[in-house]
């Protein structure tokens, strides 16, 4: 059965943006599993990571998170509970899996948008969100949940819309990012503006700068984890030879000096993201991370989680160098201390910022912390 | 007075490489301050970072680090002093300063080599210093210091050549790199190789991929910082207005949603080694440290250690994620339960790798652990 069945589309007229202007007609795709109740209170909104989608859980292939990135998380007697919740993951504004983004056609030029696309923010995501809620006939959320970007989505919802949130887990997402996150973030942005094919962003659709966009995900994939989980994995191993053959790397050159086993992953990863992923999405999504303040357009930071009214959990990770772990616990404390109802706990893996998608018995374990 | 005209030049016939193969002829730039005792045996050897010269010191304009990379180290009465020692600093094989590297005319065509160049080690580096010391008139070393890829140098010189090292002093280097500094510089590599002016490394002179390198140079450069040292020097300031015109990315691109004051900060290292550096000798020396294993050729990382007889400092600093100070402390530790007169001084900097190019109060009191 095509799990792609399962998407579906809601479209609205427009949307007022942060930065200003105006961005529609606006769809957004999405997903649900279970059913919504008739007080319409018991939703849980699932919010994903950068280069997810919408396909946080597939019901015919349940478990196995290749198949579906919060797959042993979510479906009746998991964490997120499909048997008493209306799970529903969105694919996020200026993303490349059904939502409206850059690589969407402009109905004003009936060309895609490229950089014509507005620079869009975690508000204007969680604004989208919030229409699509209400379309859905959803009065309160039972919680909001998600890591990285989605981590900054929950804490998002939690603040502007302290009213429709109970409970929001905010997992390795902190209240604004680091300088060191920052200029990761610009050194991928610039290897794919770097590639030729990128074309200042208007290349055709299925031709665009997979070398650069390769590069870029290796450089992510590298701050995804961390010093200790790329030890334990790869340490100073060669690549297996067979593998050199098959595995090009995104510059197409040949092995200098051999192989290492993690250059040659990098490389299948940065391979694999540049075949499913728009390269112009990524510098929007990417750019939305780096902008992000919580304390945006609020007098000050205490002003901006003030508004919380939701329970909070917050889940850092103790090897995550890109969202530390200190700074997210550091983040909880200043909720609590404003008097808001805030958990820290954290999660003791070497899987570095990704630990959210791979750590399944410790991230139930966490969770739980938030479950009535 | 020009610097330049201070650089002398050294060449032999040819050197046997340590992955087989001859090199030939060799030429090795090189810088002397002080004169050389009648016995011989008062010569410093000071070993330089990857995009290094052998431009150590400038007796003309002495103490400023941007005129010479350890200037405020060396000089009459200084750390290194140059009125009791012959101080030496060679640009190291591989790289473009006056020695030989891809970008030196092969003589058997008449064309730099470009990727036709070895690859060189470690291990070729040092046996081409030592003849140079040889040449010199030196008949041991009264120290070699250096960090990073110089701190491998100084490493490696203690243990091929023990009998003519009297102490060592290795900083910011470690036994082998981890997997994770392997997979930065080949993030930096790609993006190198991924440019089309590089052309499978066969660019005229002047007309090599500076926007690669230039990206290169600006991942290099976060990896050469730290969280904490980006986040007090830059956190989340935007770009100063007059810089933005000024500054233009590698990529050559419109800021997307404004510019934090770290990219700007970026744009400018990248372009600025762009102008100064052989991309393909960034490959080949960044490639060399990659390869860097002691132990390599020798029956155990015991059997190697235990050659050594020099009296070794070895120089950590507590921010430091590329040659963690744990790994530098860990090394200090083996050399002494072999019996070796080993020291461990680590640098409480937030300056991270870099800490050795800056902290020079800390970097005279941690190298006076050595001196007599």
């Amino acid at each position: 059965m095509s799990t792609a069945a399962t998407v579906s589309l809601y479209t609205f007229d427009t949307l007022s943006l942060q930065l200003g202007g105006q961005l529609g007609p606006v769809t957004l795709a999405y997903e649900t599993w279970g059913t919504l109740n008739a007080e319409g209170d018991n939703a849980i909104l699932i919010t994903h990571a950068l280069t997810g989608s919408s396909h946080a859980h597939d019901a015919n292939q349940p478990n196995d998170s290749r198949i579906a990135w919060w797959n042993p998380l979510i479906g009746p007697g998991k964490l997120f509970d499909t048997s008493r919740y209306y799970v529903i993951c969105s694919n996020i504004l200026g993303s490349c899996y059904g939502s409206t983004g850059p690589s969407s056609l402009d109905s004003a030029t009936g060309r895609p948008y490229g950089m014509r696309f507005p620079v869009v923010t975690i508000r204007d995501m969680v604004h989208a969100q919030r229409l699509l809620v209400e379309y859905l006939g959803i009065h309160q959320l039972a919680m909001v949940a998600g890591g990285s970007i989605g981590g900054q989505q929950a804490l998002e919802w939690a603040v502007i819309y302290p009213e429709v949130v109970r409970k929001a887990i905010v997992i390795a997402a902190t209240a604004a990012i680091t300088a060191q996150a920052i200029a990761f973030s610009e050194v991928e942005r610039q290897a794919i503006m770097a590639d030729p094919q990128w074309q200042g962003g208007n290349y055709a659709p299925g031709e665009g700068p997979t070398t650069g966009i390769a590069i870029a995900r290796m450089l992510a994939m590298i701050t995804y984890q961390s010093e200790e989980a790329m030890e334990l994995r790869f340490a100073r191993k060669p690549a297996r030879a067979t593998l050199q053959k098959t595995i090009i790397p995104p510059s197409g050159t040949d092995d200098l000096g051999g192989r290492f086993d993690v250059e040659g992953y990098l490389y299948y990863q940065g391979n694999a993201l540049a075949r499913r992923f728009d390269a112009n999405s990524y510098l929007y999504l990417s750019r939305a991370m780096d902008l992000y303040d919580v304390s945006e357009g609020w007098p000050s930071l205490e002003a901006a989680l003030s508004r919380i009214r939701s329970k909070v959990l917050f889940v850092g990770i103790r090897s995550d160098f890109l969202f530390p772990a200190a700074h997210v616990r550091w983040l909880a404390e200043k909720v609590r201390s404003l008097g808001g109802d805030a958990t820290y706990v954290e999660l003791d893996s070497p899987h570095g910022h990704d630990a959210f998608l791979k750590e399944w018995e410790q991230m139930t374990n966490a969770l739980n912390h938030i479950k009535e």
